[in-house]
């Protein structure tokens, strides 16, 4: 049956570029994005696999159920009278993020990204942790390393029955892991687009195991069965080109988890100035797993000589660092291209280059470019 | 008033490449490092900063002192008898491994490593977050966040009064940090040469956090005074190249924790090939943090095309891999230079160029190569 998109929430396009319109899928132009340090609703970029469902908040339960010893079955009423409201600051960024950097190597299988397919926000809700243990989970180390937190979604979608995803047992328990079911984003409830009435929120991994629309949560001994944990969201080698080549290695390779450390130049947006002179460089750096960025250098002559840039990464109150840092630069432009590496704390880089692969997952090479088609 | 070197432990330095007498520093031929995936201690490198202590296993303490409720006087046998015995495999690195690739670009100010300052070890303690609980120490996620152990060791030194380092209180604390006051190697007491008769194995960090000789653990709202906290192993941008520019910047950047991504090609050893046709390559990788290896792309092509090793990794039994990761390939030679490069389990991947820093360290580069000076 085809999915059925007659129920889609009216949304303002404005400052967006769509990629694709059915589902929707659409990410800010950078050069907006890196104007505020918690990115404003409009410009949060937009990641669907399907139609966005229509939710009853009054009816609606998420469901806690598997290696469990009291399962639950609580609406999101419950959710935000039973539990402590818990605030974080995080970063989402898709593991697609940058694809197009890929695809000008070789085409690769998936909705073509630019670099605006993140986004840092305030989510409020409540800790996993304390969903988990109201449910009586197992909670010593050696059992908690064998088991993962499962996530299904009403979100329908086009690669299997439902969207879903999961998170080993021991993010999901990290006391200075912040994993929430959020109820709000950047202090009102989350909007359909985002996960209304109820997401997950995983800080420091990659976004698609923040699932929207959340109905169960699933203790189990493996990783989610979902196409999004098995078939997708991996990093192949270069030489699997094909559909039919990755189908026989999937499961040899882990599904992502952290992301990688990332930078982009989002001004000038076209990664060249306008003139050669005194330019002002501006863009995003982040890094996955609570990493901070320790240096960003900025190019203003594609990598030959390199400037500190300033950060701006005001601590997010916890013990890691889960939202990103912005970053400025003044550099002497000499029309070549305008580059960005970052350095993350635990001593990771950029890149130079992109390391094609079949899904077009975590590119966080320098900047490429085509002079002749500048990005938006 | 000098240093007092009179009282070293007899060493069996077969195999070791020797980087500085006095204090000793050495690390093993990287072909025969690579044959063990447990380090025999022969072949573990040496690290030290001052002669090696002569310590009473008798009358030694360990105090655990600062804002803890209850500080605590334990000897070795207090540790051994009143806290659960905990093994954990991990791999330590110096974060000067590899400091001879920054070297060659330009002089660099520290031990010029080569590729073998770095090894994996079975290690048996009590975890220090046992012993930091039965000193009261807070547990909070928000206080925990602002605070950090200190260790000072008995370890005389050039650069200070005693070695010191320290880590944040919340991966001391942190239920899968597995941070050990360790006790044994490689199931036998711990030599003079590691650390007798106690020593802080801090899982995932640089090797500088592991504190031998350990006298002192303070809990307090600022990480360690000492030089090797303050004023080394960072990464400095590369427009600092003397004393003089680093002692104005070197509280701007912060200290090393987590090691980045690496791997090197330790056979052949010279990073050629003897003669063009069929070549087994052999390496390590590892990564920070507890993130595993999930690839290593070898060239033998001077990195124009690559093929994926095998590799070797079995699950060290926690949720996190501290532990080191072996890997073959079989490659057609081309007298050309032969290179690894690895993408750990958050996509982060070596980068191909040095990119220099004061102190030389952290170098995850691509391996560089003098065909004049072969590597031993």
């Amino acid at each position: 049956m085809p999915l059925e998109y007659a129920h889609e929430p009216e949304r303002d396009v404005k400052g967006l570029i769509i990629r694709k319109d059915k589902p929707f899928n659409a990410e800010p132009q950078v050069s907006l994005l890196v104007q505020h340090y918690i990115t404003p609703d409009p410009l949060f970029f937009h990641r669907n696999h399907g139609p966005i469902p229509d939710i009853d908040i009054q009816t609606h339960e998420v469901d806690i159920v598997g290696l469990v010893s009291s399962p639950l079955h609580l609406t999101v009423a419950d959710l935000k009278s039973k539990f402590t409201k818990h605030t974080v600051m995080a970063t989402l960024q898709c593991a697609g993020n940058r694809r197009d950097g890929l695809n000008k190597v070789k085409k690769t299988n998936g909705v073509v990204w630019g670099p605006g397919a993140v986004g840092n926000a305030v989510y409020t809700g409540c800790l996993l942790r304390d969903v988990l243990k109201a449910a009586g989970v197992v909670s010593n180390p050696e059992d908690v390393a064998k088991l993962h937190a499962s996530f299904a979604s009403v979100e329908q979608c086009e690669e299997d029955k439902n969207y879903g995803s999961s998170i080993p047992l021991c993010k999901a328990l990290d006391e200075y892991g912040d994993v929430l079911l959020a109820y709000e984003m950047n202090g009102k409830a989350l909007t359909r687009d985002h996960g209304y009435p109820i997401r997950v929120v995983v800080p420091g991994y990659i976004g698609a195991r923040s699932v929207k629309y959340l109905k169960t949560i699933t203790i189990q001994n493996h990783e989610s069965d979902a196409y999004f944990q098995q078939r997708d969201y991996k990093i192949l080698p270069s030489n699997i080109e094909s559909e039919e080549q990755a189908c026989k290695v999937w499961c040899n390779f882990p599904a992502i988890g952290e992301y990688n450390v990332q930078s982009y130049v989002c001004e000038p947006a076209d990664g060249l100035s306008c003139k050669p002179g005194p330019c002002n460089v501006r863009g995003y750096a982040l890094s996955g797993g609570g990493r901070s960025i320790q240096r960003v250098d900025v190019s203003a002559d594609d990598g030959r000589t390199w400037v500190t840039a300033d950060l701006y990464q005001p601590c997010s109150g916890g013990t890691k660092m889960w939202a990103w840092c912005l970053w400025t630069a003044q550099l002497h432009a000499t029309n070549k291209r305008i580059l960005s590496r970052a350095v993350d704390s635990a001593g990771n880089v950029q890149q130079e280059y992109p390391i094609w692969n079949y899904r077009g997952v975590m590119n966080n090479s320098w900047r490429t470019m085509e002079p002749d088609q500048p990005h938006l």
